[in-house]
């Protein structure tokens, strides 16, 4: 694989990851672009003791374009995208409208294919591990940052979930604080292993491994709905060696990624027979704190909860944290080993 | 105010709030009923420790049904609804698909109004008065029952949150547990009075009082968008006098709570001209805790961000708990001041 950086007109960092070693990435961005802007703040709720990012600039960014004005497309002779090369594999770059402001945590877009109309499912596997690799780096980029406490590689997918490109693509959330529910969860492991002596991750693992709502199995890897699922359809993918992030994955689990991932997503698709909305992420460990004891692993859960429904968030979910879930865990494991290729 | 109580075909309790204390509401139910569902679960998910509630049955629940379906409505000749009688003011009844399970909380339903084409906003204000009347009564009723920890009076507004009956109508949920964004705050309020010795919930009123983002007061409340609002158009609104619930609360806050909340509602409507997707609900004191510590207050949020743009929860706010608000809540403020009558 061949890293190429550069930087688009306004100053941004751009990264090419190229699956050929030949590929030579060498275009400037030819546009004009304003200074990227300044406006976003974070500010502290201090009844909850959390940081709310505020990013009015935001209200703005490109909604739903035409296919023909995609800003995530290869640049086209006078068309220039935010990627100046005709073609490429993945590439990476600092988000044009970002939500944190510049020296307090970063924003990157993350694009899988140049291909409009492709989706992550429909990726070859040699393709997620080129993804995996981009996800690898710029979560070892990010850590280095001294203004980065987290670093979250995510995708969201789906017009029912607010996305605003179609572009198969994801983002690079690097926080500037330790985000409400990885503190969360690592106070509770903590909390557990001085009691007992056990890694709560460990356990859980265990737990499902052998429990009835496993999804899909590799070598390296498991993939389940957990037993107090908040989501319609939720899966937890994690490796079998723990690891505290994606810099820390070796070989084989590199390997083993693509095909189990590939195959929980196809399954989600298949389901209800139409592309499922959802969110899915990585869990990583702080880059500064509670290294030995976070796990890495991703989730990916759908709002949709049956082929004409959407699980919304109201007053129980929104005000007071408590979920209200319309399919059995059990169930919904069931559906998704039904739903096999 | 003249309060009957009685029993539904199946055993759940309904109880009428009206106005005048000549009403005689004395119908049976005629309806043969099945038992109520008892297939509801709560989950303990152990990396957060918290409770997530699995109610399967939910998913055949009443979806938007045409307008001479309503369950909410009153009865008429040959068409039994949830309440036996012709007409009424306030009902409340135990919710015939609950999200807790018998025995382990409790979840009811509120009708604002027999009007099934009215809104909160549209209510008088001594109607207003009625259901927070009605609130107060449940959340005394429900707290002293052993199974339940906290008490949520809440409404969730328009088809765009998932509602799935458009009559007017709230919910009371009590939980078997305290809630873990009740908890949150709680456990940073009592870390604050450990360190200065003040109540944090007065010094934010206090400020807030005093400061650029306030939309509406009047003798006994204030109301006001928080400065690290995580939605675009989020009000909270405080009585002066801090009370740890709404029994608490006495006869001039009571009678000063309508006129300010009708305002408040009222502005979210006029702001883009249509009607606001919101949900609104009461941060009480749990039943048995921190009573001391925890104040009373009432916070609505629209997921509107723009007339035809709503705002989603994707990954930083669904995986991590960040929320990513893009509008000033200065700016918000000012536009709920501008939404005036």
């Amino acid at each position: 694989m061949k890293r190429t950086s550069m930087r688009l007109a306004d100053g941004r960092e751009l990264i090419y990851f190229n699956e050929s070693d030949d590929v030579v990435r060498s275009r400037v961005d030819p546009r004009h672009l304003p200074d990227p802007s300044t406006s976003t703040q974070t500010r502290h709720d201090v009844l909850l003791d959390e940081w709310v990012a505020v990013a009015s600039h935001r209200q703005d960014r490109t909604h739903l374009p035409p296919s023909d004005e995609c800003p995530l497309c290869p640049s086209a002779p006078g068309r220039p995208t935010e990627v100046p090369a005709a073609d490429y594999d993945v590439v990476v770059f600092e988000n044009r409208f970002p939500s944190f402001a510049h020296g307090a945590g970063r924003c990157e877009v993350v694009c899988f294919t140049a291909d409009h109309a492709a989706s992550f499912a429909a990726l070859p596997p040699e393709r997620v591990r080129t993804v995996l690799e981009a996800w690898a780096d710029r979560t070892a980029a990010l850590a280095a940052l001294p203004d980065v406490a987290q670093v979250f590689p995510f995708e969201n997918r789906g017009r029912e979930i607010g996305v605003t490109l179609s572009h198969p693509h994801g983002q690079v959330y690097a926080y500037p604080f330790v985000t409400p529910v990885t503190r969360r969860m690592l106070e509770v492991a903590r909390a557990h292993l001085v009691t007992t002596g056990g890694n709560l991750f460990d356990e859980v693992l265990a737990a499902e491994r052998a429990g009835p709502r496993v999804v899909a199995r590799a070598a390296e890897w498991t993939a389940f709905v957990p037993a107090a699922a908040r989501w319609p359809f939720e899966v937890h993918l994690y490796p079998h060696r723990a690891v505290p992030d994606l810099p820390a994955l070796d070989e084989d689990q590199r390997a083993g990624f693509g095909p189990v991932y590939l195959d929980v997503l196809q399954r989600l698709d298949r389901l209800f027979g139409v592309p499922m909305p959802y969110v899915a992420g990585w869990y990583q460990a702080p880059v500064r704190s509670d290294r030995d004891l976070a796990r890495l692993h991703l989730r990916v859960f759908s709002t949709r909860r049956d082929r004409d429904k959407l699980k919304y968030l109201a007053g129980s979910e929104s005000a007071m944290g408590v979920f209200v879930n319309d399919v059995l865990p059990e169930r919904a494991a069931e559906l998704l080993r039904a739903a096999g290729p």
